[in-house]
């Protein structure tokens, strides 16, 4: 089923407020949420709805959190989400470093106290309007083993990157730090399909093609393969350490699960889960029309080089623009258990999809 | 033929004294160059010794640069390493990024004008001694195809990141964006053994196992082998983007190779190679004891995870740091094709190895 944009936003707009959000974080909440859906990354948009309910039901989530900095420099700060969203605590923060950066250059956040806040992407490209560099991280669930390990210890644990271009459309990288993300094995968990080698280990530390493994002790492996899981471990572990020891969230095997059937850890080392954002302002580098011009260079030389027969270079951010453009006339494509959930949300609060 | 560190070093610096450079300046090019062989990082080290001659007796290096600061704000610099040895710049650039830190909580530098710097890594740690994280990464000559690229366009652009613990060693990241450095392959080529899958492609595209395929217009692969190598292909970019678009130094396919034999690009569209650092000081965000405390809590959760029978969970910065300590003690185990082009080195200047 095929649903608007703006009907899926009226809905789960009213969700939130449903909630108890404050009508602004509502708004703020739902753009965040549903800019996964705009961009096909189909796992974490509305998809997840009903999980952040479940949070909220489990007492697990803060639906009027008084978001703050708690200590700060001329370029740094540390914010405090008061257990709020991540949906809504996250462009919170995001602005924070935007306006470090305006007047210091640059701007770095780390966030402590948080929930889930979506794709990271959606975080990054909020510097992109003010001719800023942005980065967004986040810790997650542990899900990963880091290289010969059996223990779960990070999360899929992404960083985005968005870049301005002038005429070309800007650079938006966004991605997991393991091989897949989770995301991409639930789909193969639906379809009941094998996953590529790579992806996951099974509870002894063999490899793996179960997309189910992980309900058995098995792990997601991080980015990599065989020759190179220990440089995205390298990656997840320099995502986990900025989001949460720099802030005082927790780390590592402390993350609290997403899912709401299972309780955090007992034993906390810090608060909620954590979130890293940046923001460089281009022009303290060299002046903004400068780098464009030559963001725009860069660009078209990586898109027109030499292709494998059949296919073509992409530039990071290509495919997810592509998307939005799409879903923004023809609508976004729900799978039908995810229909099912909204309906199930929905009952809760009286709404209709 | 093993050399203890003290004699590799009163060589190295003399050959750098005999090309030119002042008497402070070898030592620091000779200390970043003896990190590498330190660290086990074989390819990086004094191997590259007879390169960096030859790159100036092509009149590619500048013995005497003025580095300098050509734009900086609070917590942002641009330093043009006038054509100097990027083994001498990069000390001097992450020196100004600590000093940013010291001041605005975090500092940030883009190079141009640079040269090849050996390795990440060192230029990374420089930051902890001042209980800041450091962050240090560097374009390179073409040597790797973007995902569907048959063209080279990116080097292997590695990324260092360095962060400080207390009574745990620091944890210490440093990689190629690719899932082998062309320093391991050029071990293969050497020993003629064939390379993992994942590693390099041939001229068409297709996986390949030859070492030699580079020189065959084959390629280096991004990190994450089949299903992923979009995200090492992002990473190289970020990497290539932040060191040389910022700075106005030459990115992409312009950025100059390595060896002398190779011209530079005609039509340049900047300045040398680029470099990009970053030191963040911890106690921009927490108390430094406080951060160190926890760390020290990640680092020995992680390397006391359950491991796959005969193997251990390690922490990045270990294999490098009991390479350091084994090395200092038993010297310094070199090939001899490279004890060859060090006597070669020698002879140019009248020095004995």
């Amino acid at each position: 089923m095929t649903f608007s944009y703006n009907h899926l936003f009226a809905f789960t707009e009213n969700v939130f407020r449903s909630m108890g959000c404050p009508e602004a974080d509502a708004t703020l909440a739902t753009e965040s949420l549903l800019a996964a859906d705009l961009r096909g990354v189909d796992s974490h948009g509305v998809a997840r709805l009903i999980g952040y309910v479940r949070l909220w039901e489990a007492g697990r989530i803060n639906p009027t959190p008084r978001v703050g900095v708690t200590y700060e420099t001329p370029s740094t700060a540390v914010v405090d989400g008061d257990g709020g969203l991540g949906l809504v605590v996250a462009p919170k923060a995001m602005e924070v470093a935007i306006e470090k950066a305006r007047v210091a250059g640059t701007g770095w956040v780390s966030v402590r106290n948080s929930n889930h806040f979506g794709i990271a992407g959606y975080h990054a490209m909020k510097a992109l309007a003010h001719d800023m560099i942005g980065l967004a991280m986040t810790n997650a669930s542990p899900l990963v083993a880091p290289t010969h390990s059996l223990d779960r210890l990070l999360g899929t644990n992404p960083i985005a990157v968005a870049i301005p271009a002038a005429e070309q459309p800007d650079f938006v990288a966004d991605f997991a730090t393991t091989t897949a993300a989770n995301g991409k094995l639930e789909i193969l968990q639906r379809k009941n399909q094998p996953a590529p080698t790579g992806w996951i280990q099974d509870k002894e530390g063999n490899v793996s093609t179960n997309p189910n493994e992980l309900k058995d002790g098995g792990a997601l492996q991080p980015l990599g393969g065989e020759t190179g899981s220990h440089k995205g471990y390298c990656l997840g572990s320099v995502v986990d350490i900025f989001s949460a020891v720099l802030s005082g969230a927790n780390y590592g095997p402390w993350v609290p699960p997403f899912v709401a059937f299972l309780q955090p850890p007992a034993d906390p080392v810090g608060q909620g889960i954590g979130h890293f954002f940046g923001a460089m302002r281009v022009d303290a580098f060299r002046p903004a029309d400068e780098f464009k011009a030559h963001m725009d260079n860069w660009i078209s030389t990586f898109r027109n080089a030499r292709a494998v027969p059949g296919q073509q270079v992409l530039i990071p951010g290509d495919p997810e623009r592509e998307s939005s453009a799409k879903r923004l006339l023809d609508g976004i494509p729900l799978l039908d258990p995810v229909v099912k959930d909204l309906e199930t949300v929905g009952q809760k609060f009286g709404l209709t999809l």
